[in-house]
């Protein structure tokens, strides 16, 4: 199948990968894993390649679901983890574009999908092209609002759920997308700490309810007595969302949450160095810590769902602060790179 | 301490008590468990009452926690689910009105609260009386609703989350409630089955998306039909809450409900008789079904979050369609018994 | 691949599929689905047959997992539950014997592996060939005693953990696994409720602490009394398996299990008709109740393993009481049938 | 209530207090908080002391729960985790000896059981002194390992379940009895690291089945790549337990686990500064990290359950190394401070 790409986003790893600071990656590539496709030419897919068995035909806009797990490795077999398959295929990251079929990155005319094990998810005919291009960061922050569901009972205050109070550490598209993800799912409150201002009066209009500017209040420590004066009867709130990929955000994170809370890592996706962490901290207040790394294919039918039965309560295209003609690719890059942009989009 | 109620609800318990089906029960009792009330006298609290600590004033209107769990049996002790408690006060329920104070039920112009383990919680100034009586049956209707979020992951599509569907039988004040706890706990949509076109077109102002009308479609298994053909690909809503109190709606749910879904039984508070159900059913769709009875005190906080954060959101004081003075508290029970009122108040 | 079968399991569905009852079946079919065997002929396998990547030869002992899910529909997409799989092959269940190969049951010298995604265990070279025929029957037990474990918290009383009390109602081969798994995974002590004293006796030397003879104490309100008395502080054991597959063992149990407790239903494999239950009691009770049918891949893995490090903790090989050569197959199956044998093999 | 002393532990924070390490203690105290006591006078207890109802009577040796929350604060009301209390009394901890009646501590011929919320289980009669001496540690260690069953579904490999791998970090008496504790729960293969060969011999008696001794490979990177290729399929162990309260022990332990595993830190009781943790690893191995303080009233139980049903399978008394009469308590926290003793006992 050869899929025409309308829009893709930059994110913060595509400058990563720009920059060349993945070796393992076979460059050169044409990046580009966050897209909005149209079907161009149908192929042959032997395979239910719409997961729901929608009829798929040449025209239809559709969520590529944008990484194939290989399937046979433990992860893929055992766990309901993907994003730690040890071989995946993405397109616009793990494709060499030097050999044929070569097309396989959102920075592109057009894409092949020839997977066997592909999934693509047909869209609402009134769902945006715009709205369909945040199905990947979406995925990204639901499933880190999804990952403190887990350890069960939301009436004791476990984890995450209705009622329960959130704190999001970082204002870009993850940040903000894991606020309105959190707001749909009946957070009761939602305080974001960051440190753009314009960032953070955007993030008002998606559930978040306060805000910590991190110009304003410079210092970690008043920070932290600011959050556990505002969360008094508990000392902090229920869940933090570390969303800023800045080493030094996880310690001020998990001195934030309130004891027997739930801390969610999914900033960091590349390396960004270590950070001192006391130990201490993480007994002492019985936290429960959860990784978020990446998704399976089923978190995009969620992402969504939460992106088009919301619509209209969240204004998630506004998102997408900026847009660039794919020969201006470059400044795209730097856009994302310099902070300007909250989301960067290409057009082909 | 003597509060003042300022209204208080008609429960369907309250018609089984009042026809004497109770045997249990230590009448005569002054009835009432569900009541906005105002403080009135402080007398005194070596005990924190208010579970956050806030300050009790003189006319403060207060959510009384409507049970006094023993705290000393099993079941308060070494599980969650206080609704066990197998020798609990409440008020309304469980006292004798021949013996003093004589005032412990909420069909009467002043209550005493005087047991030490008696939790109260100060409202926000502008969360109205209606609203405050609602905050019971909202508790019983959110704690339905988290008790399928109880096995964890909804990304593998276990148990509730956000993006699952949700399937109400019932169309009563608990059924439309736990329709919009689900909503507000981000589900995908939300479908109706109940006998009463009135209350399924109130339903619809609570997050219900379709409904089913059991007087239009008679034939069981003409409904089941419906419900498969319109979940066609998961063969059935995710979960399913039955809120009917009618033996027969629960074979037709678990009909309903897709393999390896979620089925609530909140409806059966009161002992209706037997039902033929297929245990092949039970295992060979791999369901995992929540009864759900009673609540504990912490559930009250969740209750009176989700009604107060989004009381501008649903029309929730729409619910109470009748209101009786005092005087006519028969009148208010009849229009229960009936099926007249969907939620009737009765005001001292 | 071809495979050498060792020895084939009778269960009890092959009762029933042999009486031609289950009217999907593609009869003539050759049965048997529980199964050691050893690899006959390699053939090519692209994929990795055995998921723990351990290299496979002629001669190798394996357990040969025996269903291929379809890998396509919404329950293998997006469930972990690939027993509701909806267009699975089963050998010994889903092939027809009249086509070519021919080749796909247990109840034959000779079985073809010939399906792409099929799964294979090499098991460890003293792991008898009866211990690998009971892998599937285990798989059944331990998914059954893990289903309770997914609510989360056995430390304040939710569902199956260490020291939680076990109630398993049937002395079939389900049963006594069961027993053994809820032994192995800690469980404080359990009690069996059967009809079979030889059967009863057996399952004491698999972690059975106390048992219930039914054809002695005849009235179930007696044995319900029973139980009750003998777990007087928490009104019931933590955790019932109903493992009998006779309707009328379901309201007893539910009758059997703590308030509070969570029900497993795993007997009731094929329809056996309906049975007169109280919905009141699973709503005032809060019971959990999981149905348990089939199992995943992965299943497999867990039930390996808890054989292989209890075989000399518990004498699995003592279940398998009947042993027939092929040409007796239908010896085998009335001995099945009729109860005489706990578990009989056949030796083709 | 007046209860006699029989012996009581020296436990790690033990020596941290008595170095007067712990500034918020209200010094002076008497230590010890780990005891075996016998009642010697009943005094009046209007509160059901015994959380099962046992009757108790003089000379009935009993399992004290060494806290008592305080039943009023935020985490007492609304979680489970009574560790969290903002309030509690400890004996041997937190109570000054100066003022009357002055023996609230382990280290004495008597103390006093006064506090009318404290909870006191009878154990049985064959339970040595020893084994309730060890139920307080075994407390800590059982909690841990349920932590990582918190999130549910062994099945899919989330967290601890039968048939898991776990890795213990640090060979103490926490360390040796969370093995214990994950033997018991059905762990498919314990490894151990720690520094002490002695120490390490003695754990392969509570169901450790390898060890690495650090003081043989000293290289931690060399740890870690010996325990990956032990764990080579699912690179890692799924689930590591952190006992040693050495802050380095942290990332490493963090490096040792699989990918999508489970990290419990039970081992910092004490603050022993920061240690640098990389959050890339966190996020990129999607870890679920439990931290573990303190317990409730009911894990006592399952603890005491555990101890007593397994006396036979491990040999818990062993683990009491040393024993000094109480003259001699000052020698006794030396043997603690200095690693000669596991487990050392004072002896009223």
């Amino acid at each position: 199948m050869l899929v025409k790409v309308e829009m893709a986003g930059v994110c913060g790893t595509d400058v990563h990968y720009y920059r060349g600071m993945e070796k393992a990656l076979p460059y050169p590539i044409i990046l580009g894993h966050e897209f909005s496709v149209r079907i161009e030419e149908m192929g042959k897919t032997p395979y239910r390649l719409e997961p729901h068995g929608e009829d798929l035909e040449i025209g239809d806009r559709v969520a590529l679901f944008n990484t194939v797990p290989c399937g046979e490795c433990y992860f893929c077999r055992f766990t309901t983890k993907r994003g730690l398959c040890q071989n995946f295929f993405t397109w616009g990251i793990t494709a060499k574009c030097k050999d044929p079929p070569y097309l396989y990155g959102g920075w592109a005319e057009y894409m092949y999908v020839d997977q066997p094990k592909a999934w693509m998810y047909k869209v609402p005919k009134d769902m945006s092209a715009k709205l369909n291009t945040l199905v990947e960061p979406m995925t990204t922050a639901t499933r880190a609002v999804e990952r403190a569901f887990a350890p069960g009972g939301p009436a004791y205050s476990e984890g995450f759920g209705p009622a329960k109070s959130v704190l999001i550490q970082g204002a870009g598209a993850i940040g903000t997308l894991a606020a309105a993800a959190a707001k749909i799912s009946g957070a009761r409150e939602i305080m974001m700490v960051a440190g753009e201002a314009r960032r953070l009066s955007i993030a008002k209009k998606f559930g978040v309810d306060e805000t910590i500017d991190m110009k304003e209040i410079r210092n970690p420590e008043e920070r932290i007595k600011m959050v556990k004066e505002r969360f008094s009867v508990t000392q902090g709130p229920d869940v933090v969302v570390e969303a800023t990929g800045v080493p030094a955000a996880v310690p001020e994170g998990l001195a934030m949450v309130r004891p027997g809370g739930s801390y969610v890592e999914v900033g960091h996706f590349v390396d960004a160095g270590e950070v001192g962490i006391n130990p201490f901290l993480l007994c002492s207040k019985d936290i429960t810590l959860f990784g978020s790394y990446g998704y399976s294919e089923y978190d995009y039918d969620t992402a969504i769902h939460l992106l088009y039965k919301n619509r209209h309560r969240f204004p998630f295209e506004e998102l997408i602060t900026h847009e660039f003609p794919i020969e201006q690719a470059e400044k795209a890059i730097l856009a994302a790179e310099q902070g300007v942009a909250l989301k960067a989009i290409i057009l082909p």
